[in-house]
């Protein structure tokens, strides 16, 4: 299904190379401030080829609101997202002997058994264009939270092929326990995450970055590709948001980077390495909240509160505790808890390598596969916005949620 | 929200303490033969406790069917399942001591906030005996698969804590290319898995699974916990299911699985360690289903198909294509290509333990919590049941879409 | 599909002679406090038989909540309501001639069509038994909406046969401009439908009664049956409620009741009527609703607003303005306006009649086909009940989704 | 929310004034012929206007597909459709005394409350050019319905005013019994609608055309309006089709229609008329449908059929039955019978009238409200094709949900 999200619902339509691709947001509360500006920065950011950008601006992806706003206020209703194509079903792949290959890895044999025909050009609906969408309409995601909320969602590159930030080590064989990590957590910014020294690869430390950097580069020279990891933290998440069962927040986290094209795997707070250890140290014991001093210590998993408790129209929680340490990655029983929500998702290596394939066509016969031209040999850096932008569209779901049933809560107690 | 699919739509009830636990399954096909005795053995294998059991017949958590079939046939409109609780409302616990004191880790204080009330006893809506819904549709919706398309789905114990079923070696960092690993997909078994040898672990390798039987036993006399991971196959899955963009299969497995409580990992196919090889290694080229002798060898991705092609209505598909490896996990561009489906889930320790934890409650006055009685130190064993639940919902959900869709697309050839 | 509602969702399940029907309640706000004594009283209104019962005290159809309560709260966690069938699959249909036949105007051969199996007895799901979970949902939807807006929806019958409370006369060929209808609209309550003058047809003026009670008399006599009419007014209904497009508050309202067994058409304030006049006399002018005296005149559509403005923790609205007519019946653009929300639903004579039919078996071969026992003359009294149920199910549904929208749009305005 | 449908999904967007008016459709079988010549002629008849047409080709209104078909022919994947507005935002009512005015039973006033905000100019997506996305996706579920189904779905003007097509008369009260009446639903076809004689107003009878042609003009001339309504039957839809309980085919239909702007009221069958007579005459008795001879007599329910029998992939079900009458419009127990389902939908007069109308301001101050400019004075003649657009939306998602069930039964069939 095209549409992600219950109460903040996008759907989106396009193909790689139809006229546009583009969504439409239903539920977006009325009365924001909203203009194409808001949303471009982050469909930029995810734009392939940025290494290699020299013209200062760039006037590709240039998103344009077609409804839902009137002088740049959202009105509640459906915002209409549209973006051009400009590689239009130019091609004709008669005669093209590569046309009769499903690629291997590609989504090329699957799409053609599921519906019988499939888009002739580039990866149709499974083109990485169909992410457009997703960064454009969690663009309006976060700037609402942002707002209201002072939610910030930053993502970074974690690791390309073997080259980690923060490498396993015998004291701390997952970085949930390490305090350099968790300060990074509390204090990384998007800025810094695009800070030249640490582009093109987006990892937010000098020396790995060039080890990525590197890394990346080998596999290019190569005609090869490499995968790698993206980490995320959404800091400020509102208390109480995700819903018990099927849509605990880590579950629909983790549908929401599944869904992301290339993606293997997910965990959320200590993960897999989490599940290594004992309860005794995986535990996150609660701490008060009151008398702490903001932020002193490294591992102190809540972070600066926004200026003031925003309670969304509901009456103020009194007593909020904070956890010690911070494994559950911000989530209990499928609920946040105040602390900072932190995963990481996993890239695999793209699928379209220049480097020649032993594959068989539609038919079954057996051939040579060897793509031409430029191909991309490794997607974290670009994934970046698109965690991102995910992880925007799920926290604003779910804050929509536990909104609806606040304020319920909240008009029934007024009534006692 | 308490409701799982789309088209096989279940929503689930029921607290720890309440009367009874259940659920509502709509949209089963109608004229399948159903009755308790296809849905208990999936609950009894989840029940707590199996270790000590002595008494052969066990009648703890028995299903009661109360709709939706007649004469054991369904009919096509939604069943009803109920369990009753035997442990109902029974704690006061005022005066306890520990009932002002939030679990470390667990959902005490996130219920608390988000809903301002939460049930008194145990875990509530977040107990374990949430997932008794979830293993008795799954088994319905299993028992559809397994008939019309020979699906088998089986799900075993692949780590508990540093133990691991197949440890990562050079040749093989990750297990997807591990000819023994790949054999053991093949041909596991419920019954295999369930084998005295590889009991209370449920690991089918009788040297891992007594490592893993040390290590709990290890943790439960020091009454910590451990984790460990689960890793599930899917055979026989239909070519074409899953949806593009937000619903891709492995999306759909990773919501399902992050949804089981305790869960804080997912990974298909080469998961994580996929992520760190390149392109050339990790994509799977494709190779012609027809010429090759049915599993003649251990990395061979298709198993055996079942005796006659199933196309579910719809007109066969001549050509099926397999592919040489299977790192993709069974799915590419989110829809499944017919090969295994496998992926690897991690669940955290236990948060109960009997060690004391220094924490605070819910004023934010410090204390020590102690947990007084027996407490299970690793889920693992157990959650295989869960987690192959999870697996046949999201399948069933998956092939009832696609299901549509092919018998539109093939309605409409035959008036073409 | 058995569920019903997008942010307070019930799904039902149960045929007429399974263990038992029921439902699971999912979205109820937490905190309120709920009894079985808070939803049964609904429950027997909608029974059977009800004029023929001698007995002070019925002890059937008693509805026990399953979950999401303790201690007579709500925990806000899926409730699950049951209430066991007396009449359990006794039926051997075998050998009997008439089970060969589908009932004419019934369900019986649709279902076999649709399903290719059906339920032997009674009309499995189609049996009014099914209705038993959307009043039992409904008292609870009805109860939050009393205590926090105030709202109030009562139903009766309007007409019985071509006998009307309110006939159409040359000034009022429609009762929405007649001030005793709109009167009656202001002031009806469920207490006085029950009224023993009134009873057993619920229609609120003795006379009309009368004739209503002897039209089903002579129906009843006849062994044949009789359809009728009934209105129902939603009085408090916050203003704003509805959501533009295709979940306009009246298109929910016409999906529920067209949604009841039996049903056959749905009209909303001036209704089919209005259709028939011009714009200057069907469009409702505004009024300031300061100045006003509260409800002096009949044709005031805003009734006695509760004690004081409630607005669900949002900012209140400052100038909320009425209608100096009602012919819109509340609803403006799909949206509440603040006045009365009414409507009138209209029923089929019961499909079963102690008559002689010629009809045929589902072989085609020919029959007559002649009920036994005792069978309602006209379901119109009963069905009060259920529309009102329905009418909340409607109303909480749209006032969820309201709330979310207008508390965070309130969130946005305090950080504005 | 502005989405209809489950498994046909329609996701609208646009207001009268933003840059264009659209929707997805997610959920089109693959392999069908789709071109944009497809959509526009019946976007061409919802058109204003139209009676003062004089240019053949009217340039307006045109779709433009923007995805989901390659070559002419759809690839399963969302369908973008957008026509763009040609009055984007250009008024400025700073300065006009009217724009303080909620114009009387229009949405300003609703719109405002519900959102706080609204668009300034028109309608905003309270406006008419909202139903342009539904007129259009309706055309591509016609369009499917008509090549696999033979389904036919003609609407046309039953009444303007008190002006009808069919009095009630003694013998027949309501048409549903009138044989000129069921004839007419056998046979009439669109083009036999829009034919000369019986526009501008599209009732296909010249006599009754005349009077509602010269009662519009009679109100146009009053600067007044007129309501109408709208009757339209669904022929050749397959047996089976509508969910028990909430989703009943006519519960669909019912909120299909009455969220079309300005509707007020909706009837299935005999409608209320059905209401008011007996059981024994309302009921449709059975008759086997193979030894009649087609269509021979005027009251025979059911039409010729499709020339093949079609069964969706599905096993060919052998008995089907006819009904004698069809009292029931074509449904029983919510589910389609294969008789004609028709229906009847009320219209008010548009509430946009020349006349001075007095009102009071948003601010409650009192005023006189005169609309400028030309204004429609009756809505039903365009209505005819929204009508027959909801209609096919809502049976071709119910087609697509009965093809899910139907080939998920027919292979369990195969494996029995």
């Amino acid at each position: 299904m095209s549409t992600f999200g219950r109460a903040f619902r996008v759907t989106t339509y396009g193909e790689s190379h139809c006229p546009s691709v583009g969504c439409i947001i239903d539920g977006c509360p009325p009365g924001m401030k909203l203009t194409e500006a808001d949303i471009q920065p982050q469909l930029t950011r995810r734009r392939p080829g940025q290494s290699a950008l020299t013209t200062p601006r760039d006037e590709k992806d240039r998103v344009q609101i077609q409804s839902g706003t009137e002088s740049g206020i959202t009105l509640g209703t459906p915002i209409g997202l549209m973006v051009k194509n400009e590689d239009q079903r130019p091609h004709d792949y008669k005669g093209d002997t590569m046309a009769g290959f499903p690629r291997p890895s590609h989504a090329d044999y699957t799409y053609q058994e599921k519906y019988g025909v499939r888009a002739s050009s580039g990866g149709g609906r499974s083109s990485a264009r169909e992410t457009i969408a997703r960064v454009a309409s969690g663009a309006i995601a976060e700037k609402y939270l942002s707002l209201v909320h002072g939610v910030e969602i930053v993502a970074f590159v974690s690791s390309v092929g073997n080259e980690e930030l923060f490498p396993p080590t015998s004291t701390h064989p997952t970085p949930s326990t390490n305090p350099i990590f968790l300060k990074l957590l509390d204090t990384i910014t998007r800025e810094e995450v695009d800070h030249p020294d640490y582009l093109p690869v987006r990892c937010p430390n000098k020396e790995a970055a060039t080890r990525m950097s590197d890394k990346i580069a080998e596999f290019r020279d190569k005609k090869d590709s490499i995968g790698g990891t993206v980490t995320c933290v959404i800091r400020n998440c509102p208390v109480g948001i995700g819903e018990p069962c099927f849509d605990k927040i880590e579950a629909c986290l983790a549908q929401g980077m599944l869904s992301i094209p290339a993606t293997k795997g997910f965990e959320i707070g200590s993960g897999f390495g989490g599940c290594a250890v004992p309860g005794s140290l995986n535990n996150d014991a609660f701490v008060s909240s009151v008398p702490v001093a903001p932020s002193q210590s490294g591992v102190d998993a809540s972070p600066d509160a926004p200026p003031e408790p925003i309670t969304n129209g509901a009456k103020p929680r009194s007593n909020r505790l904070k956890t010690k340490t911070n494994n559950s990655g911000g989530v209990q029983g499928g609920i946040s808890n105040g602390a900072h929500i932190y995963f990481r998702v996993g890239f695999k290596p793209p699928a379209t390598i220049g480097q020649a394939q032993n594959t068989v066509d539609f038919e079954g016969k057996e051939g040579v596969l060897e793509a031409k031209g430029r191909h991309d040999p490794c997607v974290v850096p670009r994934a970046v916005a698109i965690v991102e932008a995910m992880a925007a569209l799920v926290v604003m779901d779910a804050v929509m949620t536990q909104s609806s049933r606040q304020s319920m809560r909240d008009a029934l107690q007024d009534r006692g």
